[in-house]
């Protein structure tokens, strides 16, 4: 069926946003860069190899437990080029304010973003400043893009990933979706959620030193693990079998999917990527993981099967067996 | 006076935005990069010199005679890059849309921004799609930013303006801001205007081959001619003299002006550009200029000089001289 309008379905990450790449972005956009369809366009400029991404933030509310609108624009850019193995050099930032927006608010929301690229080891290097008459947008969006250079070697991506591939999760999943759905519903929670939102690229740059089997590297945002996990299967046109007990979720995030009634796997997250290396890397990539803050809970969540099928399994932990496929409808607008 | 809120003047061009930027982004995200002031932040990596830029485009209306937000994303940012001698290397491009967006009016801007990347010879390499609820903006901003390379080894900047400079203008002013205006107006004209949004790299690349002397190239945007002459000025802290007879005007955006009681010489621009040069390599410039497409109507509009004072003179038409500030007030919000 043609869609006439755009849905919020059509940002979500999931299946009409796919549909939208597809049918709209890439046969008009048309060029081998674009259909990399990886977090970051990978290309070479004089002998060396670099990676652009952008991203525009739009979540609601604008500051939230373990972040703001202002350090989700800078870590989403940043992890977005590290999971290219790119080494961030400069982000621009872009900003969209609403006719009336508190100064003070702006003035928080910059002064997060500087102590997020301090920490990422990033600068803000240029930017742009529109203003649109009250009731045009709400408050503010950002739009961050970001250069990175890759000294990685082999190439990361989908492409690269093999039958027989580990999978690695570096943390509990959710935190960030749950938080941002708890600020809005008021759910009056006793434990409070935290984002999980950080900066993945010094975690990134240890695991790339440690070994070269690093086949793909992808963050768990909109869409949550699941989606990112899905899209990858059908992309590679491999099977991908994850063990459920192997994903963690912190009670306080599974109490708040049981209250709205969602999978903590379409959970978007913030600070979570899946690393898919190769099998013999395995312990010494978790190694690395473990001795890093952002990798702590690191662990194989999964393996990599070749049956001419691009599927995500997952094996539940009451013993069954199901297949996961990307999200349709949208879990939560304005999630980043 | 401390401004609590936001104002529509910060997004214009004139004296908010540089408040804003100086009194805010500046202290908070300090760095040399940002502090260059520049369209474009200028880095080197591996040996090369690079330039990175960003805009977001909230135009309204989105389609207009000479263009639409699409191709004026496209030209926007290929622009900045082309005025610190960037060759365009690759674009990003970011969406942000109102839920109920007409995809049809989707399909016509990425259209329109696939056109637009041939004629410039650059491509959309990477991009993001947000969507919104109805209301929480209005139909479609698109963000773009743009890497470029430099292969001009002079430093093209405010900083590299010397004393006895020419002013170079390529083309007649006004005609963006006079079209936007009278698309959002209904001036019943007899005589239509269009936009001269268009990409100025091809001709900036003959003009850096034609000279080594080209000293700093600033496209006149937001704000127009006269906002980005006398913050040039300001910068440098050298007197720019302008001769009002030498600026074309169309005899159609003339006419919106008198009628809406606008100077043209602050109307938004987005295919003209002023270039410094030392004036003995004036002439050489001019004709390489008269060669291109965009430059036929190239002319030296004014002069350099060093009196102690950062300043923008008009030697107007009726013989007399007066000095032109940064314009305060916005006079067109969503002029791109």
């Amino acid at each position: 069926m043609r869609v006439e309008q755009i849905l919020l379905e059509h940002g979500s990450g999931g299946l009409l946003s796919h549909e939208l790449v597809a049918e709209t972005f890439l046969p008009l956009l048309k060029n081998p860069y674009l259909e990399q369809l990886e977090d970051a366009a990978v290309f070479d400029s004089v002998g060396q190899r670099y990676c652009l991404t952008t991203d525009s933030y739009v979540v609601h509310p604008i500051f939230f437990p373990g972040g703001d609108i202002g350090s989700l624009a800078v870590y989403g850019t940043v992890n977005d080029l590290a999971m290219c193995g790119g080494k961030p050099l400069f982000l621009s930032a872009a900003f969209i304010l609403e006719e009336g927006f508190p100064m003070q608010h702006l003035e928080r929301i910059v002064h997060s973003m500087a102590e997020a690229g301090r920490r990422a080891g990033v600068s803000i290097a240029t930017g742009d400043t529109k203003v649109v008459p009250k009731g045009a947008a709400d408050g503010i969006f950002i739009t961050t893009s970001g250069i990175g250079l890759i000294s990685y070697a082999p190439r990361l991506s989908v492409r690269s990933i093999r039958q027989g591939d580990s999978v690695i999760l570096n943390g509990p999943i959710g935190d960030h979706g749950a938080t941002i759905l708890a600020q809005r519903e008021d759910l009056g929670l006793s434990t409070p959620v935290r984002s999980d939102s950080a900066p993945l690229n010094g975690l990134v740059m240890k695991i790339l030193h440690a070994s070269d089997q690093v086949h793909c590297m992808r963050d768990a945002t909109r869409g949550g693990l699941g989606a990112i996990l899905a899209e990858i299967a059908q992309q590679a046109g491999l099977e991908i079998i994850i063990e459920e007990k192997a994903v963690l979720v912190r009670e306080e995030v599974r109490g708040i999917c049981e209250i709205l009634g969602i999978d903590p796997l379409f959970l978007a997250n913030e600070g979570r990527m899946a690393v898919f290396c190769a099998s013999e890397d395995c312990e010494k990539i978790l190694q690395c993981m473990h001795d890093h803050p952002l990798g702590q809970q690191a662990a194989v969540i999964g393996k990599v099967r070749d049956n001419k099928r691009g599927r995500l399994i997952l094996d539940t932990i009451i013993g069954g067996s199901r297949e996961v496929d990307l999200p349709t409808g949208e879990l939560v607008p304005r999630i980043c």
